[in-house]
């Protein structure tokens, strides 16, 4: 019986395990794993130690790996041919003060429902990453209790140490290279587009976050005296800074959409087609019009389209009140996001020449550089994309769309980069599911339902 | 025998009683005079009652008047005929701190030699303003010994607030409005152009002091997920002061230059004979070239012409390292030093539209306003300030020059606008004498010939 043959048995039972499902969630739920803090160390082994039985007990064969940091369970399963994938999550989850603004404790999960009627999941990891992980390995308990085996070979590694930067990780996937590097990655932390519409996230944008320091005379002057005359580092920011877009948005760094590709046109229409409005998206923090290039729709200003912010700036008198102070420096932080071929390091080069050919005498700069990595883009004709959209489709009921974020998830790209693997995103998140926050919560529907699609994609990538 | 009949003995006995000059000086700089602070308050009162007893040894009928501050000495002098002045100085001093910089206790007052030969007087008040005003009383005095009288009739007023505002004088001088009505004022609180070069302060330039807080979304947002839509108020403050300025240095705030008057050419060429040079005015504190309107000389730039500056500017992250935020608000501080008939409220009301008309949608400002104040002008054909010039032209054997201030001293504007008096500015300050600073300092031949200068005024004033 092939996976795709085994499916609607699968499914079934998942759906008749429902209730089975959610108490292995909520016995890992109750685990205080909180990375960053280390009086928690001991429960993020636990939670480790929970992981690695519960898979082991799925016929994976597990280990915990040590690292300088909290372990990485690591887990080999599927004993049949087809494409070999490598599943990424992670057990840790976020520290969970302020406690007073939790209606019930963080480590206490449970079912409750929203005014719409919506069940949801509420606790510390319901969504972020134990209830999305749960959906992945729900799913492979289903098709090992109606087959017998896993639908293809899959490698779990999950981690510990996401919530504080997966500053160990790089490092192990890098040692570990060889049994890590799989036909392809999948990751369940990213989101849906909406409560009934299925996403994929086929790009995550990059970054080069720049600091700039800009020094004129050798101390604080007094406008009274000085004013008029002397350099004043703020009105040159201030000019460099304002020279960055131009009146259309487009940025104006030299060289910095080399290697931006323009969609295909059937993904744009797909995006079009998602009619993201501004009231939708900016509604909520008090905006009403999209501020990036003008050319472009909302959702392309957000998720494909490159970016230049201004993060910060600091100069001068900010106390109460006046003083009429001329400031010897001033200092401005401005980050790029990244998307397709772009390149970050030629891009920090050509922002630093940009601010050097608009310095006047009397000012010199400083640089700092805090970040900076390539976007990771899935090619939209990766064979496994198509598969999984056509199994979200069928669980769904409607086409799943592709989408950039734009944020990222840094290991992603060292699965390109270190093991020359692409990832395929796909998470049943929702915007309103406030991770980080108190009151994380997590739909029923995107937990089951969630399986069930990890089911059918699983079904689909072992064809 | 006329004032200047006499002037010849006036000035031998100056130089005879030079000794005793200081002598009475380093009475009055011993008496700790700090206004700022409260526990001085006595020795504040010790000072005023040393003014009034020396004026009152004079001739002067004087007054110690109470305020709700220090209190300010007011005394008359002068029987005769002549126009009638009315001379403003202060006997409060700066805090002292930091203490351990001072190479000899502030408040025991001595000469010293520096080391290109000047004699200095050094001590707290030496120069702001003990020793300045000691130049117009000890040129009284040498008056009075030699003529038994005043040159002129002569009202003195010494307050004891202005190192902390003058906030109780500007009360005073309006409810004693008749007795302080004078033809004109003397004021000896300014600086000379250089240590061989007497100098007039014919303007003092205004202020428009102005806040302006952005805000744009109601929260600080992550630019991974709203970077590329979300209005950033940092870029939309960058190109609002941006515009401040156009290429040539020119303020672009609209009306902005109405009621600035062009310098009459005799007293540009004198400006310009001064050659001040950037090297001068700006190596100092490492700068090399004059950054205002290209179109004019340097002088220009800090003393009769109009400028505008960005203070401060603060929003967004500006810590260690990078935080990827759009921040939700952005303040900026801007101040506008103003010359001529430049009209206040009306460059405050031109600079917020400007600054409205460029806000886009999603951006909404507050404004504050931390100062406004007109410039202050002596008209350049004040019979008063041709006598002055004359008379520093007669002392120093080179021509006085007329220069602008880039501050201000807010007195001197109620002395226009309450009393409707002019006021002529000379001073022996140079750029070296520490005012406000550790070691004060005023060199001997300042204060010696500050006071034959004075004296050779009054001559010349009361012809």
């Amino acid at each position: 019986m092939t996976p795709s043959q085994a499916l609607p048995a699968v499914l079934a039972r998942i759906d008749a395990d429902l209730d089975h499902s959610l108490d292995r969630l909520f016995e890992f739920m109750r685990i205080q794993s909180i990375s960053t803090d280390p009086a928690y160390k001991e429960q993020c082994r636990a939670a480790a130690e929970y992981v690695a039985g519960d898979l082991s007990g799925l016929g994976f064969d597990t280990d915990i790996r040590p690292t300088a940091g909290h372990p990485v369970v690591v887990g080999k399963g599927g004993d049949g041919s087809g494409p070999r994938g490598l599943f990424y999550g992670h057990y840790d989850v976020q520290p969970v003060d302020p406690l007073d603004l939790w209606e019930t404790s963080p480590f206490a999960p449970r079912i409750a429902t929203l005014p719409d009627g919506r069940k949801i999941i509420v606790g510390r990891g319901a969504c972020d990453d134990k209830g999305q992980v749960m959906t992945f390995v729900e799913a492979c308990r289903a098709f090992k209790a109606v087959t017998g085996r896993l639908p293809l070979p899959i490698t779990m590694m999950i981690e510990g140490e996401e919530e504080c930067g997966s500053k160990n990780l790089f490092g192990f996937v890098k040692d570990n290279a060889d049994e890590l590097r799989r036909d392809f990655a999948l990751v369940c932390d990213t989101s849906m587009w909406d409560t009934t519409t299925p996403a994929i996230t086929t790009s995550l944008r990059g970054l080069v976050y720049e600091e700039v320091k800009l020094t004129c005379a050798d101390r604080d002057l007094h406008s009274g005296v000085f004013g008029g005359a002397a350099q004043n580092p703020l009105r040159v920011l201030a000019r460099i800074l304002a020279a960055l877009h131009d009146d259309q948005g487009r940025i104006t760094v030299p060289g910095f959409y080399d290697g931006v590709h323009e969609l295909p046109p059937e993904v744009r229409a797909d995006l079009a087609g998602l009619n993201l409005t501004a009231e939708d998206f900016l509604g909520g923090v008090g905006l009403k019009a999209p501020a990036g290039e003008r050319d472009r729709m909302l959702i392309e200003q957000i998720a494909t389209r490159p970016t230049a912010e201004i993060n910060g700036i600091i100069g001068g008198y900010t106390g109460q009140g006046a003083k009429t102070v001329i400031p010897g420096q001033a200092m401005a932080k401005v980050s790029f996001r990244l998307v397709g071929a772009q390149d970050p390091q030629k891009i920090r080069d050509s922002f630093r020449a940009f601010v050097r050919e608009r310095l006047p005498v009397d000012c010199r700069v400083e640089f700092g550089n805090f970040g900076s990595a390539p976007a990771i883009e899935l090619p939209f004709d990766n064979p496994a994309l198509a598969k999984t959209r056509s199994a979200l489709s069928a669980e769904w009921g409607k086409k799943a769309v592709m989408v950039g974020e734009g944020g990222s998830i840094p290991i992603v790209g060292d699965f390109k980069r270190v093991l020359g693997m692409d990832t395929i995103m796909v998470g049943f998140a929702l915007d309103d599911d406030r991770v980080h926050s108190p009151n994380e919560k997590y739909d029923l529907t995107s937990f089951h339902k969630g399986t069930r699609s990890w089911a059918r994609i699983l079904a689909a990538l072992a064809e």
